[in-house]
């Protein structure tokens, strides 16, 4: 495991002053309450600075300029960025992921017509279809599924209980989490008098490069043509992509998103868990919505929304405060009204005099 | 594939002008944008039209009467309603679905009391339970569960990774999506002053026939009798369809949605994505709900609704649009505030001179 | 199958007038208006009363004092609380759950460091990792998955295709349903410039005893430490628990609700369906959010929350029942400003007579 001394320079930190304490191990990463004398741990927020005065972590990553407490017992690696510190430090304690053997598991079923590249790995009771490619370096882990035509690119990680349908394509270091579904049919019928026909949905799904899906999303494949998610987007649990979106790259979708058919998202577009984007609606590049946001709009680009029916964001603040006053409103109204009919009769008093 | 004169007479298309075109043959379908030299493409709605003047596509289903651009070298095949065009014309282009061997694979586990039905088709992986009966023509596919007793009706097919639990009935032609699930126990506890204590789920799901349940969709068992999706519904992605309710027939749940315990749907409800029905309501026949409703009351036959709580439209329209005043509002209230107080106080001058 | 005699004495119920009946055998349990001649039922409610007239059933479980139709054939069996002798009933009535055979199938796939207790049951397509601990009496259903290094307590269920990644430890007598997934990775990213750059998710999770988690539900590995959920804590479909959460013990959480990072719920929350959390909030020791909440600061212990965002339900029914006048308020104002406009035109009429 590495000293202090030896984290303190991957993280470039400024040379702590407790340097006998430079040598020694480090065996894990914690939060400051929870560290042992062993952990390295650190302060994500200066509301935290008053654990360091009692925390048992051996080193603590703390931000340049931060208060301190007068007594602290850790060594202090004092970064810019605590949080691109820790990531880094991450990596250095990250146990090894769980790696398959090389190669094709005997009891998984790859089709005489698939091509498995070399270095991958498929793991027990996975499926690979007829003329469907897996990449070079892929892991697919156990019960996996990858129809027919599909093409997984080089590098991929499919875990555990997977489902990549037909003619899906995904991009090289593309993960897709347990429980994931890309490329089922989008929900697309038409009533034809007496019950709700099908539409075919004959298109299908393209993962870009570098996108990670979270467990149990769903990306639907499109009724013609491509669903496409775009390079280095980040999807998270239980997030609904329907038929026909295209979703730009470097887009972040927060746990329990869901975009209805047709939506176009620009780069960069940021959604914060359990938002809602209507069908046909396009975000702008860098538009962000908050939680829970209801897109019923178009959104420009870099725009900053919330609520349902999502508002920009500063609108939406005050529409909530002003709604907060609103009961208040209504007794107030009540008592001018009571004010105008004094007001009335007092003026007609006096134009009576 | 199919020449363009075969694609005019399928969808019934207006005798094309471009007589000398029909006999060539077209490789797919596309959007507008997208399509190539040899793409039948579509119109779907009038603000697209422009983009007739600029496609490569060799033929356009377009709606009768439409105004076309002056210059418009595709084939325009003229229709009275291009979505049904549309879904037959997809229905001529649409690739083979994936198609197990018929049979049981030798990967799969079908217990012998189980009864598979004529036509077939079993894939790697799949289990099938004691006493189980799965229908003719049935395609289940790799990594499917059918617990003890459940019944899966003819012409139904499973997707990867479905499950289904015992004593579950599904009727004809049902498709249920990869990794939705079927018949988990209801969620019903008692707290019996120590802890939850769960209330036995002893009940079952009906689905009956011609329903098609999305990815990751879960509908679960009853606590007594019978969980029902009634004949002709398509549920979407995700959806949430919890114990005792009772779906009617030709209802449409879109992504996400969720229903509690004990809601009733009448036949033909519609609910947008993310909808919620709280518990033991029911929704009338031909009710529907707008994206991200949250319904917590009963809803009359045949009404819109929309909002969180969920209002008739209309009034959530009118009351989404006061708030959208209610800032301004409160400005104008202080103002009308002070000019009673002016008014007031000239009063008691008027009244003292 | 059971008498009415016997149910009667395992409810507690009081000695029922018709005592030539109570011999009767009992078949099932079912609702006033499916019951058959061999059916216990139950009046959950009082608004059900008049259902006893016509109910078909052979006994009714009904509350002490409850004011009973004149005729009623069935057999009435007064309790002081119906959902408990309910419940207790209907463990009578169970259909035993299915039962995989004893020990692990020939198709599972246990790695050879992997240990499986006494008793314990395998079902086929299972794969335990490396190292992995599976406790005495589990039920691990077919195509389920346990990570490397995983630990699941005695007792424990786990339905088809659960998949519990590296490192998780499972309670005793820990319930997981079909689809769900425990110890994905968390949904952490930095942005570096260029793009998402994942931070290690170097975490895991602990689920603590007599937990039951949903179908398709996710509970996310920690970025350090540990995604904790506490002891008899019930956790429905489709909820997504993100990481670094800590839920106390006993709580609740409905269907498709949603914890973002950090969030701690204290012992007793109850979370209504859909109701979501902001990431680092704090819920109190027996809060409770009605479903659909947005929950958005910190909550007291003990409060009743509601709304988007969640307020004190209180609040939230006195500002929704003033945004239902909202509409007719600004139409008021209106009025009072023309009648305040009047005023000050008479106003200066006496002031300049």
């Amino acid at each position: 495991m590495p000293t202090i001394a030896e984290i303190a320079s991957l993280i470039g930190a400024a040379a702590p002053e407790k340097r006998d304490a430079l040598a020694r191990e480090l065996r894990g990463v914690a939060a400051l309450a929870d560290a042992g004398a062993d952990d390295l741990s650190f302060v994500g927020s200066d509301a935290y600075l008053n654990g360091l005065a009692h925390t048992r972590a051996a080193a603590v990553i703390v931000r340049r300029g931060a208060k301190l407490p007068p007594e602290v017992s850790a060594v202090v690696l004092t970064v810019d960025d605590v949080e691109l510190a820790l990531s880094r430090a991450l990596d250095r304690f990250a146990p090894p992921p769980p790696q398959l053997p090389l190669g094709v598991d005997r009891a998984a079923r790859v089709d005489p017509t698939a091509c498995v590249g070399e270095g991958a790995r498929v793991g027990p009771f996975v499926v690979i279809g007829a003329r469907a490619r897996v990449g070079e370096r892929c892991a697919i882990h156990a019960g996996a599924f990858v129809g027919e035509d599909a093409v997984v690119g080089d590098d991929c990680t499919l875990w555990p209980n997977v489902v990549v349908r037909e003619r899906v394509t995904l991009g090289r270091r593309v993960t897709v989490h347990a429980g994931a579904v890309i490329g089922s049919d989008g929900f697309g019928y038409r009533w034809d008098g007496a019950r709700h026909a099908k539409v075919p949905q004959i298109g299908t799904v393209v993962i870009e490069d570098d996108v990670e899906i979270g467990s149990c999303a769903c990306v639907d494949r499109a009724k013609v043509g491509v669903t496409r998610v775009g390079r280095g987007t980040k999807i998270d649990n239980l997030v609904q992509v329907a038929h026909n979106c295209t979703v730009g790259e470097h887009c972040v979708l927060a746990g329990q998103a869901g975009l209805a058919g047709s939506v176009t998202l620009g780069a960069g577009v940021v959604l914060g868990g359990g938002t809602s984007v209507s069908d046909h609606l396009t975000m702008g590049p860098g538009a962000m919505a908050a939680g829970r946001s209801g897109i019923a709009t178009d959104i420009d680009a870099g725009a900053r929304v919330s609520g349902m029916p999502a508002l920009p964001h500063r609108q939406n603040l005050r529409e909530q405060a002003a709604l907060r006053r609103l009961p208040e409103l209504i007794s107030q109204i009540r008592r001018m009204e009571e004010e105008i009919a004094a007001l009335k009769r007092r003026s007609t008093e006096t134009e009576n005099r």
